[in-house]
């Protein structure tokens, strides 16, 4: 079994659904551009009134509901424009939210906005593989999510491989390190590709936002690598205190991988199934955290929590939460230096 | 909004998914028929290899697992008969378990067969409305579900109403009450047909399975209709006790109401989208339930206590059921001679 890594679930103050601002204000500035994409580049099939949307690793919402609703009244537009008829009355349509299926989708489903004008389905399973039938799909989203790995790369872990990583991620400055996350990324960005390219039907779209990092960068020049680098100090600083069993801590790994843009574009043209409509960074006005550290501490928390309880225990995890926010002001200087990271906007074409 | 009533979730001892097994007889029964229903009413259109089947009114599994696959199993034959090809090459099936958005989806898709054949997908939503997109279902499947009613009767509840019933459900024996059961029952059952019959592909089939009451029998001569009269003794003996208010216990109601023969075939017919190919009754060794007062009493528990709870509080649900089991043996002469109820087999061709 694949490990699976989901957000943290419910509705609580700590839960992922309230501390998305930062993947949603990136929602806000991709919305122009879906309708602009949805409006040229999309091909309205006016003899079919079903359009499939989905997301893949929606989470719990609400982004996820923001996302689909932005591509459902695109292309409602689009199609009001081109038959002059009201797509209300014409397109059904049918939204499909993936998802691991340990996600929790019970509050997904219990948040559904009430005014929804589309069937909902959840979709569990990992999006590696086929989680929708053949030529169903019309238009595919996928939003922060494509940085997690399907595993821990071969030899990361293991103290006697030349890739053995003492950090905590890829920091980019190992190149055994870097090869065997990069090899693991082609697998499964590989995977993806292959399972919606089977999914969606000719002409369909395929809309990709996330992190990555500009080529010749590395990952902890940038604030998202320093600030994985002091989330690492902090579990060493709960292993010295006796919290986290040192050797364990060693063999620990984010399975996270932020691309770079040559490597992302690569996987694509190896697939040969799209075409790259628009690979384009976009901007917006939380591009980079502010820098304060009780919201870096909670994006922390609610981002990688989780994965650090299951591993090392809650008390270790809220140990290592403390640290983390009173340890922050002395890295503000350098993440305040730090190299720009890159949030991207990828538009693929079904071929 | 309308009240909703879904099962004990989780997997525990005394959760739903563990307290089906009388359910699973049924289907157990209902397999055979389904599977020569397919093989000699079912049109397959060879031209598409895509094949959409939804259980509505899933709850959380296992039986609804169960349930898919005898139908899957069933086309597979089909197709590879008439058209001398493998099915597992050619077709993809997608499941759709469909049940109320506060149904736990969670331990539905964490309990999912692990070597299922088939694509799956969470419908969240009431099924007396359309659920799914127009002509995307070829098989739809909803067992002991349809005695659910969407809301209590008018005038049910209300002490000042000339159908107002102190009872707990409709015993047959006042025809007020029973008027204001069926009116609802017509009402519910009618948008059921009316969102199946637009979500079916014409020729697409429908499976009701449930329990119903033979024409000119009353529910509480029924060994059924015996445990829920039980129950509405056994709440007021705690109502005596001070655990919960005489008065609204007075007007509290199930939403139930298994119809008469002749009731089902009447709303069917005037829905008038569908062929009545078959509507028989089964039989299986589960029959009536087992006269075992601890059984009987987990039974009850498992399928009542939540509405109980939500209504009167967990410590009167816990005292009703402790009641319910120990006063049982009172009743079990009366139980052994009930008349008999009647387990349908329906079959509808959508025209």
């Amino acid at each position: 079994m694949a490990p699976t890594y989901t957000m943290a679930g419910g509705k609580g103050p700590n839960s992922y659904s309230q501390h998305s601002t930062y993947q949603r204000a990136l929602l806000e500035v991709a919305k122009e551009k879906i309708s602009e994409a949805i409006s040229t580049k999309l091909e309205i099939n006016s003899a079919s009134n079903r359009f499939n949307i989905a997301d893949f690793g929606c989470s719990t919402g609400p982004n996820t509901f923001l996302a689909v609703q932005n591509i459902i009244d695109a292309v409602g537009q689009k199609y009001r424009k081109e038959t002059q008829k009201n797509p209300d009355d014409n397109i059904e349509f049918q939204v499909l939210f993936n998802d691991h299926s340990n996600n929790d989708f019970n509050t997904l489903f219990q948040t559904l906005p009430p005014t929804k004008g589309y069937f909902v389905a959840g979709v569990p399973g990992s999006f590696f593989g086929r989680v929708l039938p053949r030529d169903s799909l019309h238009v595919g989203h996928c939003s922060y999510s494509l940085h997690w790995l399907s595993q821990i790369p071969k030899g990361i872990a293991d103290p006697n491989s030349p890739a053995w990583n003492k950090d905590i991620h890829c920091t980019g400055f190992s190149e055994e390190v870097a090869e065997a996350y990069l090899d693991q990324f082609k697998i499964d960005m590989g995977s993806f590709l292959k399972a919606r390219g089977e999914e969606l039907v000719s002409g369909g779209l395929l809309f990709l936002l996330g992190s990555c990092v500009p080529d010749g960068v590395k990952m902890s020049e940038t604030m998202k690598g320093m600030l994985l680098d002091h989330l690492g100090n902090c579990l060493n600083d709960v292993a010295k205190e006796g919290l986290i069993n040192q050797e364990e801590l060693d063999s620990f790994n984010f399975p996270i991988y932020p691309a770079h843009v040559a490597e992302f574009k690569s996987v694509i043209e190896d697939n040969g199934c799209f075409t790259i409509e628009a690979f384009e960074k976009i901007s917006h006005a939380n591009e980079e955290f502010p820098l304060d550290p009780e919201f870096l501490a909670t994006s922390n928390k609610v981002t990688f929590g989780g994965v650090i309880e299951s591993r090392f225990g809650k008390e270790a995890m809220e140990r290592t939460n403390e640290l983390y926010e009173k340890k922050c002001p002395e890295i503000l200087p350098e993440l305040a230096n730090a190299k720009s990271g890159m949030q991207f906007f990828i538009m693929l074409r079904r071929n």
